[in-house]
């Protein structure tokens, strides 16, 4: 791992890093915010994963999410949202990657790849649910005992999915403008079909909304949703959410926040909100 | 003026806007942040003039400011650093402007500039004095009998410049990392000498530390600077400013914050710190 950038920031560290991926086959690059923190001290890990088109820079530069941080000490690792690369599987994938803001760079859908050529590469599950967290424990001061997951849209999606997969592991899930249910809107059923193909009990595994029909159980969730979402109708659709989580028995709190719309203005108005559900669960 | 994007945040309202300015003769583009507020209300406004390289963007994305003056009341006003085209002033300029990161565009230095070619457009000092704060005064619902200056670097040097020299105005002057004394370091003397030649007397117009020794007066100067700042020693010289103050009677809190550089993670963690000061000066 090398340091790509540290700035203090709030009393900590603000740093970009950089290293090789043996899940991915590439570099990636994510940020980790560390709170100040006594000599020694553990502190608990917040997962951020973000949506198209973004990097980890959009959430580092625009999430105002380090006031918070420093003041309930918790440390903040943003991953990237695909991996990168001029000749990233050929110029086929380059190609169709580059073309689509939906699919390919900047949209892994934090599946892993079954469907070449998009196997190679596409390794996002893995990449944040193994490779990067063993990398986060050991080179930072990071009690992985006590963690939690949140996102943004497409990273909302993989909030969801992966906390609905690990609840040992995530204490508090939660989601600005998540897509819920993948499997039943057109993001998703592009991106699904593309990196799984047809094989829709994977896409299942990847669906928050199916996760948890066939049984997926955390106690909670929060979802705060901005009412004047251009994607809200088509793509994101909370109300599927909020069917599965009341036959199921879990207490969602979803809020439609009138007229916010799918931005970072959006997020970080909202951020220190999910900040304290996560330091709540994460420190009780 | 014309509306280039409006995005609600911390339950106000962030816009950019564009508009043709007599001053400078180009479009100029600005945002501002109007907390949600009572029908009919009129809110204080404090101007924010950034450094070097920046653009309204800079801060209207990673300055975290909306939450302070969402629970202030306070107005944010963001212009540009500089008038900005593809022919501004015909090649000489634009090759000379594009090719400094510190003269010419994106480094207007707040003067009014009376040299050739930079006379034509190089107004700065006209815009953000008059021009803008009477657009201001119109299309927002602005108290303009209570503002605030503050700024950043270049910016800095703005803020403290036009705050000395408005002091009936500008009820609060503060500045992130100011460029205190243009006339005694390379930047300023730089642009100082670009934009206005030999005229020396000008010179200590636009210059903080000889405004000061020249007799303007303030009540009180709120500055940060980060410890760790690059430019500190060559370019920045808070200590200029401390002398200049203590002879003149000027009470100046100025804190040398270990660690910090000259970026917007700086920024960002002092700002509302910054806004609070502001509040307490624009509601007392």
């Amino acid at each position: 791992m090398e340091s790509v950038s540290t700035n203090k920031a709030f009393g900590g560290v603000q740093g970009v890093y950089r290293h090789a991926s043996a899940a991915t086959g590439t570099d990636m690059t994510f940020s980790v915010f560390v709170p100040d923190h006594a000599p020694g001290a553990k502190l608990p890990v917040v997962w951020y994963l973000s949506g198209l088109t973004c990097t980890h820079a959009n959430v580092t530069e625009k999430g105002e999410f380090r006031r918070a941080c420093a003041e309930h000490g918790l440390i903040f690792v943003a991953p990237d949202t695909s991996p990168r690369g001029p000749d990233l599987n050929g110029n086929a994938v380059a190609d169709d990657a580059e073309g689509a803001y939906d699919f390919g760079l900047g949209a892994g859908f934090y599946v892993d790849a079954t469907q070449d050529p998009f196997a190679r590469h596409y390794k996002m599950w893995s990449y944040v649910t193994e490779e990067l967290p063993a990398l986060i424990g050991e080179a930072f001061p990071a009690d992985m005992t006590r963690q939690s997951i949140m996102g943004h849209s497409m990273g909302g999606h993989g909030a969801l999915t992966i906390g609905l997969s690990f609840p040992e592991r995530f204490r508090a899930v939660s989601a600005f403008a998540p897509i819920v249910a993948p499997g039943q809107v057109p993001w998703g059923q592009k991106a699904l079909g593309g990196y799984l193909g047809d094989d829709k009990a994977a896409w299942r595994r990847h669906d928050a909304v199916a996760l948890i029909e066939d049984g997926a159980r955390v106690p909670a969730l929060l979802v705060d949703q901005g009412g004047a979402d251009q994607f809200l109708e088509k793509e994101l659709r909370p109300e599927l959410l909020e069917a599965a989580c009341a036959k199921a028995g879990i207490e969602l709190r979803l809020t439609i926040q009138p007229g916010y719309d799918h931005s970072y203005y959006f997020i970080s108005t909202f951020m220190p909100a999910h900040l304290q559900w996560h330091a709540e669960r994460l420190k009780g």
